[in-house]
């Protein structure tokens, strides 16, 4: 007897193994597909006409696909699925699932592979897709038969959905899509983060009132969750100082948002910051660690004097661990004062925009403000500016209430395909993507998926013709010489690259802005559109 | 003292660990780097210009890298270097190292990574980088102290240039790079393929002797070496029939060569084709398999009736079998006469060109007729147009003598950096590259090289708007529905991509042609340049 899915729509009656796993994913509460698929997922594209509830979302580039299913998961709280291609087509993606694996968002990946019985001919697809997909999953299943695909398949989200987020890979041989298969399998019980413990939150109270400064880093959801408000109670409270990474997954910032001070990028400038406290609390992570080593620099941010205590850790449920606290410590919403909130939570107080005779060069300062004072409400914020934007992203702290989105692995050029997410993610709310030149290049082809889906993305190039934070590098790790072989791999002058032919080459209509008012013009008007604008920003 | 390397230029007296690498490598012979670099690589960057002899080449994006890596090793016959930054950046260059380990190419990567003692921390660019490089490397090594830096990298070298060709991948950790190091490593004694017995050449020697129809499977470097003049020898005494893969890492070709004829990309076609012949001789692989499994149809492509005899394994010297296989059967160049060498060697008698008249739309046919019509001698034509070029590329086998080179793991999109390393490898020809425009948006960063480095390049992308092939797989595969999601994921309007504004947006000068004059005009033209072209073939 056909059955209804989640979507109400009608099942048929019999499955194959690609039915059977997009039923199962469609049952399990994947809704979105991001996919570049090849001959061995022709079965699953099939499928998605047959199975309703699954949108397929197409990319040009599978590092587009993962870093958009980054994006989709930061944004809807919920793992989105990539379709890829073989060893190869998932190798492409590796590079933004590392940065979702360091944002702890759950993907669940579906890798279509040879039928099992081709496997021996090491035919030219051939390669060691387990291999690639061990190297950097959570979780890794590779059916052998179709009648397996559905319970491995509501497997695969289970484990995507493990606190705080996974990376989980279904490898699927051609085979077991097209040969008959079982039902649907039913959803799994969801993961939950687990409770953190009394004596957790009773040593961090008395740590609290024990005197002496407080350092709180906060992780994870806990800076996009409830926990973020209590978090701004406890510090109003006790005097405890907030604090979240250079690189966030999502934070909830700009006005009525508590404040939370970042740490800075260079691992000096941290331990300075920290030096005047007597102990750092840890609300779903690790300890701050350098991004790099340097010669003769220290790695290790905390300071010396510093005692460390961890309130959650990352699987645990640092937004409930917040409020505990904030009741232990008496920082409860009434108990702190219309005084107290006042002095935790930033005001509405944007940047002036340019005047419009400011018709000097533009800035990435310049840049920031305008974005600023334009700041749509409930914008998203996705930004990988780097040299451009990490010293003028304070600027954001007093802009209209927004998620702001950062580069968490370090692998470059991740912005454009996760703003392509976020977007799918949180229809209806506009992003608005920072993104250097030099890093913009290794995923551009996410241009091309926003003029598809018609995404309110509008992405702002900033334009300095140079890989610009490796000239700083260069310095800092003393190296020798600075000759012309080597700026020669720092500098992208030569040709330069020239982005509105690169964005219109992919449908989405971009301009080019070369004073601050010509910038602030060209962002406003982006923003009046409804869909993907791309704005050269010449710095 | 200092001393001078094989570019005759003088050394420094003392070295760090990336420079000892660096003269190392020059002391191997490896001339070239393709280059991606960050933070962890700013040593070796900086060695660049104080170890002279090393060419650096940026691309802006690692795919570029390590697909251009194979095509400088396919014409160069040696290894480039590549260098890469920590586990993404690797993870970014390995669907082209597939395609470079399939096409038996030597590639040395070096993959900077965190300093030895930055490991522990799990930063943000913390992966499992060695995973990832043994899950598609022939030979790995991560030195953990700067003294072994400059043997491992001899011995990588040696472990790449390993018969037929391997990948090896050299993970320096960010210390070993800059701390005091040892002297540069001498080159070690290269590998030279092994012989092969002379049984199997008595072996293949009666077998030809025996009556009965043979084919000879060639692969490899005697496709493009000595040895391919002695096939066609051994074809015309005997009147065995020479072939090779659909899809083949060099193959000298057009006028003048040896006819070989290419296997249909088809399983079925295959198994046809091959049913007249009593025996297949292997020179340099193994027995052809079909590219996928489809649903009721066999992956093995040997009639049962067809008995298999290897005359060269891929890691022996087919050249020199082929030699002594002509001589065993009397096929010396005098023995075969006149006429039997007219019967195996393919004229000069390129398609004409279309009349100035034929203003209908552009066909995929008269694409290749122009591009065979107008050929220079000695071009090298770098093909992955698939759906559009695999039934007409024999029209190239009477154009002016040329390499052929192919995509020969299947990765999708790299012959735009395949075709950048091999105008690097081989100075002075020109470069044809045939793409889909599906295919080209996987690495299109190649361009950005090309016109940088000023390569003679010309481009074709053929703009079909769709992945044609994946049309035709769909119905291949047997898969139940065609309906409108489906669909959606192999059509490339909505929007359409714009590859002269794309191409412009990099650099390289471009034109659309949409009838036979006008594409044989801009092929013409683009011939005449002495930098890249890039020409969309609307068809």
């Amino acid at each position: 007897m056909a059955s209804a899915n989640q979507a109400g729509a009608r099942l048929p009656e019999t499955f194959n193994g690609a039915e059977s796993l997009v039923a199962t994913l469609v049952a399990s509460g994947i809704e979105v597909c991001f996919a570049n698929p090849g001959t061995s997922e022709m079965h699953f594209v099939s499928a998605l006409d047959r199975i309703p509830g699954m949108r397929p979302v197409l990319c040009l580039f599978e590092g587009v696909v993962t870093g958009a299913a980054d994006g989709y998961a930061r944004m809807a709280g919920k793992p989105a699925c990539t379709l890829l291609h073989l060893g190869p087509g998932f190798a492409n993606g590796m590079a933004n699932l590392h940065n979702a694996r360091k944002a702890q968002s759950p993907v669940v990946n579906v890798i279509g592979d040879h039928a099992t019985y081709h496997e021996r001919y090491n035919a030219p697809l051939t390669s060691n897709v387990t291999g690639f997909a061990e190297s950097i999953s959570h979780w890794v299943r590779r059916p052998r038969s179709p009648r397996t695909v559905a319970a491995d398949a509501a497997r695969a989200v289970r484990a995507a959905c493990e606190a705080p987020g996974r990376i989980a890979s279904l490898i699927l041989p051609a085979d077991t899509a097209w040969l008959a298969a079982e039902r649907p399998a039913p959803r799994l019980e969801p993961c939950v983060p687990a409770p953190v413990s009394d004596a957790a939150v009773e040593a961090a109270a008395r740590a609290l009132a024990d005197g002496g400064r407080t350092a709180i880093l906060l992780r994870g959801a806990a800076l996009h969750g409830p926990g973020l408000e209590a978090a701004g109670r406890i510090a109003a409270k006790t005097g405890a100082v907030l604090f979240c990474d250079t690189f966030t997954p999502r934070r909830r910032a700009g006005a009525g948002a508590p404040v939370v001070e970042k740490l800075a990028y260079r691992g000096q400038a941290v331990l300075q910051r920290l030096a005047e406290f007597d102990r750092l609390l840890l609300v779903g992570g690790e300890p701050p660690v350098s991004f790099f080593a340097y010669p003769d620099q220290e790695g290790w941010l905390t300071p010396p004097d510093c005692a460390i205590l961890t309130l959650a850790h990352a699987h645990e449920d640092g937004n409930a661990a917040l409020a505990m606290l904030a009741e232990a410590v008496g920082a409860t919403a009434s108990g702190a004062g219309p005084g107290a909130v006042a002095r935790i939570v930033a005001p509405f107080d944007p940047p002036a925009l340019p005047a419009p005779s400011a018709n000097g060069p533009l800035t990435a300062e310049a840049v920031m403000r305008v974005v600023a004072a334009l700041l749509p409400e409930e914008a998203i914020v996705a930004d990988e500016g780097i040299t451009s934007t990490l010293p003028h992203a304070g600027l954001l702290g007093t802009a209209a209430p927004h998620d702001y989105l950062a580069l968490t692995g370090g692998s470059i050029g991740g912005i454009l395909p996760l703003s392509t997410g976020a977007a799918i993610g949180a229809p209806g709310r506009k992003v608005v993507a920072l993104e250097g030149d030099g890093s913009a290049m290794y995923t551009l082809q996410a241009l091309w998926t926003q003029a598809r889906e018609k995404l309110a993305v509008v992405t702002v190039i900033y334009a300095n013709r140079s890989y610009a934070v490796l000239n700083q590098e260069l310095r800092l790790v003393q190296a020798a010489s600075k000759g012309e072989l080597a700026l020669s791999l720092l500098d992208l002058h030569n040709p330069s690259l020239d982005w509105v032919h690169l964005a219109e080459g992919m449908g989405v209509p971009a301009v080019r802005a070369e004073t601050a008012p010509a910038f602030a013009d060209a962002f406003a008007e982006a923003l009046r559109g409804s869909g993907p604008r791309l704005i050269e920003a010449v710095i």
